[in-house]
């Protein structure tokens, strides 16, 4: 993408709402408007970056065996009447009337919708398990909506429900969320931790709530060391195993939010395990056994003919809030420095003197080059100055800058840089080409 | 896939409450589920099939140089006073009053807030052209949803919108649509025909319809053959070129829905080009000049610093309603006939007796070796019995169906069946993966 062509609207200043560094930046960087007050329109940049994000969710969903599909925005109030929710919820559901007078909302979750999708459907015990996933838009009418996508009224969740005939076979598929996961923030870049966290009034020890570590988090945490340094993608997974040791091993080491914190646990630890840091929550997962089901009558005939209560769980991931989450955990006093796999683009060309036939030329031709082997590029050609360029291409943080200007490329180079380590290398534009390409 | 896991509740008898074909079938194929009047929840063969759709045509688009964002479906109504929309709209609008009292609307379409983000981003005639575009849920409050997909209260659309200086450069933002869209429908396997629209107070030349021919459309059209038979896909395109003669080649011929129709023009063409059908609206674009940037003060600083008020156009494209006019346009008795480009998958491979070790293996083998070459299979891995087997394959429409049974195995053959023809061929397991594989 040629930057002269590219709807990218930076700001110079820093805008006054905003309170946390991933607002400010995503309002800096072009990547979000504020359309009312917690709605925001995702602009090209931001757009690419959700989009990689919602990509790398579905992957590892699709991996552990959970089937995409997509419910509605807007459902009727009777449905959350079978369920008994419809009362119980506030006024951060968004309750609408329609012309003929029937009472609709705005999905702020999906728990009924697919209870009654499958109780519709499924019939025998044959038909499970089942793992069933959507990623849609949902809305809570938060009171005081703010931090930008952090916490916004309207945003992007993925929610996935298990369906089985006992809590034995619920814990199967939560194990392979919690599995799922851990991959999922692992491959955007992020180090999740898992915690425990309320399972309410079923009680049992099958919630976790997945927290990612950032210096600007929103709430302090203690964790092991040993979990930090976890890394999930190096260890191979059979998601028709049996997780439960895996699991097992994650949660027999110690990590808690601030709410749960146990001081003496945490201080029987080794003092180099110790850590104590802040952390934004990405990700949430529940066993509810028959909460939903059992209200709202989702039976399937057993091996004996005779009606079993579905046993469910949910499993949410806030797929807009992780943009902003991942900026809260990577980027620096000039801008945002994005894990390069979701980065909008794998490399800012940035042409020095627009007007030079020599730049020019060398730069058309390492964009050709560069396309051709697949990366996505985002070529600055503009006639701005060049300490403009820098300080756009840093605020908006792709993984790396090749830079071309017309001293260089007298003596043959162009300036490669790592935006995450700030490192810089003179190299041939052919060397640069090959280390990009990789 | 194996079919024994996946989530495909396909019905029997066919539902009463769908008057036309594609409702039908893709209640009766387990491909979307009603969830409230004029509103789908989509299971996962129905999800394939739109995630298809919605890739081709943000290919295109982004092939157009369109660039895509994402705008919220809430919005404010003080927007949409800006224009002075809000009062003309009648209770289409789905209004809404969020917990602050504050007058909302779920959007049934995206010109004011389109022209909000631009007027508040763009300063300079430097900035000119654009082309944005959104993929995202729209609602309108119909009296009487029904047509299932084909006429929904919440449904999923592709709205695109382009900026300029003046009418000349609008115009050519129009032609890129234009072509575009004659690509979109030619890749999703669909015969479109554009016809000239009303353009309502504006006046002008500058409005299309895409029109889909089915038997089964839900209007009269008629055209010149030539129009039928040209293939948009088979003539290269450089969007960067003056779009103008290729476009002037296609407005040329003969082409009028029932309401425009001149029946003494389509009687002076010959009788073997004169072709009277039905069809089924898929897209609508429209050049609108000044209508919304001049009341929201949407300008830029034209190259002598004046304001120039934007000259804007809207291009749709009914996503979800595709789905359902694909099946119009392709179908028999026994059920859907996907076009290859569309298809939730490619192959239907089907195991005639499940408990069979030989057949069993042979049916593994097989589905290894065509999922490693990149295709997406269903297997049908269960007990069922055949004539259900290949009901269900009928209803649901993949383009091959490869089936595997004890008595062909013993002579060393399998049998190939194109579901569009019905031609069927019996041949050895490799004959038959060289022949889907290519």
């Amino acid at each position: 993408m040629r930057m002269s062509a590219f709807f990218l609207p930076v700001l110079k200043e820093n805008p006054s709402e905003a309170q946390i560094v991933s607002h400010r930046l995503m309002l800096r960087a072009g990547m979000i408007r504020q359309a009312s007050a917690g709605i925001y329109s995702w602009l090209p940049l931001g757009f690419k970056v959700l989009k990689k994000i919602e990509q790398i969710v579905r992957e590892e969903q699709d991996a552990a065996g959970c089937q995409e599909v997509l419910m509605p925005t807007i459902q009727s109030a009777e449905l959350w009447r079978q369920s008994g929710r419809y009362d119980d919820y506030g006024k951060e559901m968004l309750r609408i009337t329609d012309r003929h007078e029937r009472e609709m909302l705005y999905g702020p979750t999906n728990e009924e919708q697919i209870t009654e999708i499958f109780r519709e459907s499924a019939k025998s015990y044959r038909e499970l398990p089942k793992l069933l996933y959507h990623i849609q838009w949902k809305f809570r009418d938060e009171v005081r909506p703010r931090f930008g996508v952090m916490r916004g009224r309207e945003f992007l969740m993925k929610d996935a429900y298990s369906f089985d005939l006992d809590e034995a076979g619920a814990r199967r598929a939560y194990n392979k969320m919690f599995i799922a996961y851990l991959r999922t923030y692992a491959r955007l870049g992020l180090k999740a931790i898992p915690m425990q966290a309320d399972t309410g009034p079923i009680g049992g020890d099958l919630s976790h709530e997945f927290i990612v570590l950032a210096e600007t988090g929103e709430s302090a945490v203690f964790c092991d060391k040993a979990l930090v340094d976890r890394d999930p993608l190096a260890e191979a997974i059979d998601m028709d195993s049996d997780l439960q040791p895996m699991v097992n091993s994650w949660t027999a080491r110690y990590a808690a939010t601030e709410e749960k914190h146990d001081e003496a646990r945490f201080n029987a630890l080794p003092a180099e395990r110790q850590v104590a840091a802040r952390g934004i929550e990405v990700g949430h997962i529940f066993y509810f056994g028959t909460k939903y089901s059992k209200p709202m009558n989702a039976a399937v005939a057993g091996p004996d003919g005779q009606p079993v209560t579905l046993h469910m769980g949910s499993y949410g991931i806030g797929v807009s809030r992780l943009v902003g989450a991942i900026i809260e955990a990577s980027h620096d006093d000039a801008g945002i420095i994005w894990p390069d796999a979701v980065a909008p683009f794998n490399v800012a060309l940035i042409n020095l003197k627009a007007d030079d036939a020599a730049c020019r030329a060398a730069c058309d031709d390492l964009y050709a080059k560069l396309k051709a082997a697949g990366l996505d590029v985002l070529y600055d050609d503009t006639e701005e100055r060049a300490g403009a360029k820098f300080a756009t291409m840093d605020l908006i943080g792709l993984p790396w800058q090749l830079t071309v200007g017309p001293r260089g490329l007298k003596s043959g180079v162009v300036e490669l840089k790592r935006r995450a380590t700030g490192e810089r290398h003179e190299l041939s534009p052919e060397a640069a080409l090959a280390k990009l390409v990789g």
